[in-house]
């Protein structure tokens, strides 16, 4: 057995079944392994963003790692910024990164780079193997870095030869750590703060924002009168008919401020304390007021519906918050607003749907906007990496099947990771893309007036997109994906009612 | 003044008058400040890859550096692999990365990563500003990194406080050190060891590749019986009628030990003793003769010319080789073939043209056909990093106006930086792409027999793009490149053709 060979039996042996892969000539014997070796899915991809970006859906929605196959140093760095998204996401994923054989490495030949220094920003755990020997067990380990709480990423650096030479031995799989608990002084000091009465927030983040936990943190805020909301970005809430809801903080300074005025207590679930996605001149960094006490009742890293669950119990809360009930709403008529865009989306989304939210500027309206809509998921880019979108949405798709996914996509993030399309049609995936082609970088205009910068006609044409028009559907149709444009928002409704039956991708345009 | 525009005034005074940007919030200060201060072009990306590998391809035709603008670590890190290319062709660059600003960092807001960390290893000279009063003095600092020779990649990293800040002062230009000189004794030696007359390679790279050096090589070599070659992948060579030729190693191990075979002195004039692109089992690491001595007459930041000349007066070898002279052709007739369409390229190639090649696994006739074409620039993918093809054409267009680029294109590797068409198609520049599709991972298939590796069903698909086909001339047409198929040599011919003689972009998708 070569220790491809046993690198390949190993990850399955430890769960991974799945992997997302751009390979090269230093990775040929890890994809020659997998036709002697059945067992795990290869999803091809043409650019390595998407690669990494489709990991941390699939870590998202299927709750464990796939393994990325990712070729040399430069492979690696084109997939590090959404490996920065799953990284704030807390995903679990093990990159498999090839690399120059070990006796090659010091001839210095032209695609040899700082693999392990590109790779340790982003992971938790990084390990360059050295002997088809050991292979196997570096394998092990970085599953087992990846699935400790709250979900890492581990990245393996396989040099050549440790996978083609003789000699590997496929390892037992690794029992990540238990997720540790909630401090019981913590709890109890948190109780007698709630029960004091002062205006107090339960700040919900990462594992917190599942359907349980919510529920739980609904017992405490009906008890209470606490409040109950989650960052502005997060990597997957569970929302809609059914469950507790829960707002997010704004992005913009003004309103996260105004969000948390007058707040006395905040108390951290699964979360860390808000501060600006960016500082401003003149504007404060801190979301929270400046006489609140921070809170921890659960890190990232443990368990929040435990800690939530004995919050409540010691609390007494036992009496369930009301849960969101389903309104039905008629697809919207008129003007193409977010609001319009959102009461669409609202009226026609699939039961259990996945809801892929890159809409920045143009999207604000859509959480808010599909509150009362049918049971989903609702996945944000976590990082603040644009072009994750795509991506995430492709690999949901792969860690959620039978579900409908539903990418909301701004056209410029979009154009980062196209050529995830190509991915969606070659998997014939269950992925409804609605590209928001407003034809600029709107969210900078924004930016250019929030860092008090004057815009003239220089800097206008830096954020605008129009020389030439993006045509998504030819886009979208070149890389094997059926599209079409709505320019109102009726024709809208009708593509998206459509595509949503559909099995397989399809792409819709719209002019906003 | 405030920083931003301390900055951009310094950049100008150093002779910088060229950005490519993908710019995000933390650079709105430098973007306003673009408004105010006229010369700088400023060319947009939609992909960070985009941005460096133009970078790389204005510094490899204009012969001064670019700077770059991107956002954050992120923004930084999707542009690192093209970076690596830039830095295995010892291009000059100037990034400019826009970052958290100096007092928001410490609050770890989502889109903060290890920006340092991911520069360092593209980056001979990397800077986090810390204030607006001296965030000149690190461009020009920058700068001056940027243009010591041979050619680096300077990075300054600038948190968006030391550009909104008041305070600015413009910087004056700092010179670069002289390039140093070849050793006296090193020229004698070599001298001498030519005269004795063992078999002997000028091995001669980077800036030895100019007409120049060029002919002083070949002055030295119908002296001396010495043979001139090339390394397999360069930054540019000047080459076609009039100019003194240079054949190049070739990639695979076999034939490129088969070339060295028997050679006693590998002297080396701007270039790197050749070793393997990748080890492979059993194959030979170093392309060289084991018995063979290396002799060094110039490293890679000394004065070629200046070596070759001084080393050609040693030898009293006052007579040039033979020029290459045109041999015109006509357009190939019948089957697509690498050798078919290298006839046609030389055929149509317009006077001082230049060529971007990435044609990977089908290009291997491509250079060896076009010897005796018109005079014209071969520019090449150094580092081995896939997807610099359509940026590095890009950037060669706004470097070298006037002169027609022909992008010479493998499918697979266009697609990772596909968004170059867009800024081609904006910026209206005179780039003809032809797009060799094979339709797969031609050169892995070789790299899987390479390795020894055994291919089954699994592996194959790995390697595969025709589930679905890409359909090029829409993805041209989407990004607002015209385009057309061209499905026989001799419809490549009549496209070709055209191409060439119009204004602006346009797209061939030859199928091979």
């Amino acid at each position: 057995m070569n220790g491809a060979e046993s690198l390949v039996h190993t990850l399955l042996k430890s769960g991974i079944d799945t992997c997302f892969a751009n390979p090269g000539t230093s990775e040929m014997h890890f994809v020659s392994a997998l036709d002697r070796i059945p067992g795990m899915r290869c999803v091809l991809a043409l650019a390595e963003g998407v690669v990494t970006g489709a990991a941390d859906g699939y870590a998202r929605m299927a709750g464990k790692p796939a393994a990325t196959l990712l070729h040399c140093g430069p492979g690696l760095a084109n997939g590090l910024s959404n490996l920065h998204n799953a990284r704030r996401a807390n995903s679990s994923i093990v990159n498999i990164v090839g690399d120059q054989a070990t006796h090659h490495r010091p001839l210095d030949a032209p695609l040899t780079a700082d693999t392990e220094g590109w790779a340790r920003p982003v992971s938790a755990w990084t390990r360059t193997a050295t002997e088809a020997a050991t292979i196997g067990r570096d394998a092990a380990a970085a599953v087992q870095a990846a699935r400790t709480a709250p979900g890492q990423i581990a990245t393996l650096i396989a040099p050549s030869d440790t996978c083609w030479n003789a000699g590997g031995v496929v390892a037992e799989p690794l029992a990540p750590p238990p997720a540790t608990r909630a401090d019981e002084g913590a709890i109890a000091a948190i109780a007698r703060v709630l029960r004091a009465g002062e205006p107090a927030v339960l700040f919900v983040g990462n594992a917190a924002l599942r359907a349980d936990p919510l529920a739980a943190a609904g017992r405490i805020a009906q008890k209470t009168g606490a409040r109950v909301m989650a960052p502005t970005s997060n990597r997957r809430i569970e929302r809609g008919a059914g469950r507790f809801p829960v707002t997010r903080l704004p992005y913009a300074v003004e309103p996260a401020v105004a969000a948390l005025k007058g707040v006395k207590h905040v108390i951290l679930v699964g979360a860390k304390a808000p501060v600006a996605f960016f500082a401003y001149p003149d504007k404060p960094a801190r979301m929270y007021p400046d006489d609140c006490d921070i809170h921890v009742l659960a890190r990232e890293d443990q368990d929040a519906l435990d800690a939530l669950t004995r919050l409540a119990d010691a609390l007494d809360a036992r009496a369930d918050a009301p849960f969101i009930e389903r309104v039905a709403v008629e697809p919207a008529r008129g003007a193409v607003t977010s609001e319009a865009v959102a009461q669409t989306v609202a009226a026609l989304l699939p039961e259990h749907a996945v809801v892929v939210d890159e809409g920045v500027s143009f999207g604000r309206a859509f959480y808010p906007g599909t509150a009362n809509a049918a049971p989903h998921d609702w996945l944000q880019i976590t990082g603040g990496a644009i072009g994750n979108g795509l991506p995430l949405a492709t690999g949901a798709a792969i860690g959620a099947p039978g579900r409908r996914i539903v990418s909301l996509q701004a056209d410029g993030s979009a154009m980062y990771t196209v050529q995830a399309l190509w991915t969606q049609a070659r998997e014939q995936l269950d992925v409804t893309t609605v590209i928001l082609a407003n034809r600029k970088y709107a969210i900078l205009l924004g930016e250019l007036q929030g860092v008090g910068a004057a815009a003239g006609k220089t800097a206008l044409d830096m954020l605008d997109l129009t020389r030439p028009n993006l045509e998504w559907v030819k886009i979208a149709n070149g890389m094997g994906v059926e599209a079409a444009q709505a320019d109102t928002i009726e024709k809208f409704a009708d593509l998206f009612a459509t595509a949503n039956r559909r099995k397989g991708p399809f792409l819709i345009e719209l002019v906003i």
